[in-house]
C-alpha cells in the first residue's frame, strides 16, 4: 500500500505542476506541444525540417530537448537559431520521461513573452512519457514505418494521450513490407479522434499539413 | 526520502527474486537470456528466424514474451511449436519492463528440466528494462539500423547491462544514410566488451554467429 501511495503522490505532484505550466502558457500566449516516440523514430530530424518552415511563417519557436544523457539533440536543434534548453534526466536518476517538475524550470529559461510555440522533445520511450502530464496543449506521437503496424495496440496509453500522430520515414516504404493503412487503422482502434500525418523527416514530404495544423492552433491560442 | 526508500525496496526485492531465478536456471541447467530493445527493432521477427535454427541443432527452447498488452508476439512465437508464456504487464499497472517477480512464476509454467534455453522477450523499451535484473545469464540488446548511430550514447545503461548486441535490419542499409561502423564504435565507447552481431531478422543474414554463440553458452552451462 505504501508503494501505491507514493506513486499516487508523485503523479498528483506532477499534475499540479502541469497545471502551473498550463497557466504560464495561457498567460504568455504560447502553444506548448509535447512530442513523444520510441528511440530513433526520427523526432530530431523531423524538427530540423519542421522548424524552419514554421520560422518562415513568422512563428517564434523554442525547444526543450529531453534525453537521459548527451546534448546531441539540442546541439542539432540549436543550429536552427532558436532558444533551446537541454534536460538530461541522468541528473534526476536517469528518468525515462520528462515530468512537469523539470519542464517548468526549463520554460523559465526562455523569454516566454517573445514565443509563439514551445516544443518539448521528450525522452525516446513509447511507455513512460505517456503517464506524465507536461501541461502541453497538444501531445504528438511519432511512429516510424520501420516499427511495425502493431505498435498502437501494444502501447495503447501513448496513442490514447496523443491527439496527433506522425507516421514518419515514409520515404522507406518502397523497401519495406509495411502496410501504412493497417497502422492507421490500428491507431484508429485505440484513438478514433487522432489526426494522422504521413511524413518523411528526411525529404520533408507531408510536413506542410503539420505546419498548417500547428499554425492554426497557434492562431487559435493567440486569439483566445 | 520515503520515495527513495520505496524505490530501493522494490529494486532489492527484485534482486532477491533474480537470485532465485538464477538458482532455478542452475538447478535445471537451462540458459536464460533476456532480449531488450526499443519498440519495433524487430525482436519477434529475429526470434522467428533464430529459434528454428536452434531447434535444428537440437536445442529445446521456450519463450517468455512481455508486452504491456496484446498477445501478438506470443501468438507468432507459438507457431514455432514450443512452450510460450505471455506476460501482459497491464495486469500490473502497465509496467514498462519485466521484473523478476513476473518472470519467476512464468518460468514455473514450463517443464524446466526439459529445456536448454529460455528466452525472455522483454517489453519494447530502451530505458526501464535495463534497470531490473531478470536473473538472465546473458542480456542481449537489439538495435536496428533505422534508429540512429547515437542511441548507445543516449541510452547508456542498456548498453552497459548487456554483453551482446544485435545490430538488426542490415538488409535496409542500402536505403539509409547510416554508418554501421559508427554505431559499433559508439557501442564500444559505452561497453568495450560487447559482442556485436550484424543481422537481418528478415533475411536471416548474420544469425549463424548468434546461434553459435548461444550453443556455446548452452554447452558451457550444461557441462558446468
Amino acid at each position: 500500500m505504501t508503494e501505491i501511495q507514493v506513486v499516487r503522490n508523485v503523479l498528483e505532484a506532477n499534475d499540479q505542476l502541469a497545471n502551473d505550466i498550463r497557466s504560464e502558457a495561457q498567460k504568455y500566449g504560447f502553444l506548448l506541444i509535447n512530442i513523444m516516440s520510441s528511440p530513433g523514430s526520427g523526432k530530431t530530424t523531423l524538427l530540423e525540417k519542421l522548424i524552419p518552415e514554421l520560422q518562415k511563417r513568422g512563428v517564434k519557436v523554442a525547444v526543450i530537448a529531453g534525453d537521459i544523457t548527451t546534448s546531441a539533440d539540442s546541439t542539432r536543434i540549436a543550429r536552427l537559431n532558436l532558444p533551446v534548453v537541454q534536460i538530461n534526466t541522468d541528473l534526476f536518476g536517469g528518468d525515462c520521461h520528462l515530468g512537469a517538475e523539470v519542464i517548468l524550470p526549463a520554460l523559465h529559461k526562455f523569454e516566454l513573452k517573445d514565443l509563439d510555440l514551445v516544443i518539448i522533445e521528450n525522452v525516446g520511450n513509447l511507455v513512460c512519457p505517456a503517464e506524465f502530464d507536461t501541461g502541453a496543449d497538444l501531445n504528438l506521437v511519432v511512429i516510424s514505418v520501420t516499427e511495425g503496424e502493431d505498435k498502437p495496440l501494444k502501447y495503447p496509453l501513448m496513442f490514447r494521450v496523443c491527439n496527433n500522430a506522425i507516421i514518419n520515414k515514409i520515404d522507406l516504404l518502397p523497401y519495406l513490407k509495411f502496410n501504412v493503412d493497417l497502422l492507421a487503422e490500428n491507431i484508429g482502434k485505440i484513438n478514433p479522434q487522432m489526426d494522422i500525418f504521413k511524413c518523411s523527416g528526411l525529404t520533408g514530404k507531408g510536413l506542410t499539413e503539420v505546419v498548417e495544423k500547428l499554425c492554426f492552433k497557434i492562431n487559435q491560442k493567440n486569439s483566445a
